[in-house]
């Protein structure tokens, strides 16, 4: 289930990205400290039915994005992607779907990083996983946290 | 220029993966041994107009579809992505372009690999460049040349 005070700022986070909002990508949970995604096989399979591995990465990548609402104040703060790796471990033959989670250490962490430094760097392992909970692919990727320049236009903030 | 001979079979490969059509990428050149494929920033973007990140993978990620019609025989060949990493150097403000060649010498290499072992690896490492011909992330990925199996339908083979 998704909490109420989630639920406006990921679907607007979603819809904010046109190539996002096109693979069809949804929050399935949300709350404090987590979230779980789901991308559909309908829309994003090759052309003999496995999900195309850019479909798989998007997913992976939505993680950044993602635990910004539920781990920080996202009016204040939010993210960028540096750096990320995949690799792909089996035909992804079904809606996939990845959970992300941070716990209150690490965000505060993050968070007195930005506030001394004005940006702080946080890791994200992820597992990407079928209907039978397989794992189809593994990514780690590196996030770059920053300060919301004054001034600056977000969908949410309109 | 594409050369005509590789016109239908590069239309097709991108027409034939739902998820790559929709992001609009279109191939601009294409002879032996080369190709040129560039992503639209129209439609690509994120809410503050940068190319997304999910769509600059997609770039790099086809180059593995784009060397085999180029470099292989394609009605023999085909490859899969077994793992890639992409660092982002700088925000992607305009359409983005990415070469990917191979050597007669690594082409070889490939199938006889196949045909000795069934499959063999293969790296590419790929720039994505922007209209100033400055890098704006730098990819490098490994796939793997398998034969095609008697009896795959591939759109090409219709």
């Amino acid at each position: 289930m998704i909490d109420d005070k989630y639920l406006k700022i990921t679907k607007t986070m979603l819809d904010g990205v046109e190539p996002i909002r096109k693979t069809g990508l949804d929050v399935v949970e949300c709350r404090d400290w987590y979230a779980r995604l789901r991308m559909p096989l309908k829309g994003n399979s090759n052309h003999i039915g496995i999900m195309y591995a850019g479909s798989l990465f998007t997913l992976g990548e939505t993680a950044g994005g993602a635990v910004i609402p539920v781990a920080f104040d996202y009016n204040k703060y939010f993210a960028i992607v540096k750096d990320a790796k995949i690799r792909f471990k089996r035909p992804a033959m079904s809606d996939i779907t990845m959970e992300v989670n941070m716990s209150k250490e690490e965000a505060d962490r993050i968070v007195n990083g930005v506030e001394e430094k004005e940006k702080c760097d946080f890791v994200l392992e992820l597992e990407l996983k079928d209907i039978n909970n397989d794992v189809v692919a593994v990514m780690s990727g590196t996030w770059q946290a920053r300060k919301i320049p004054p001034g600056m236009k977000l969908p949410w903030t309109d």
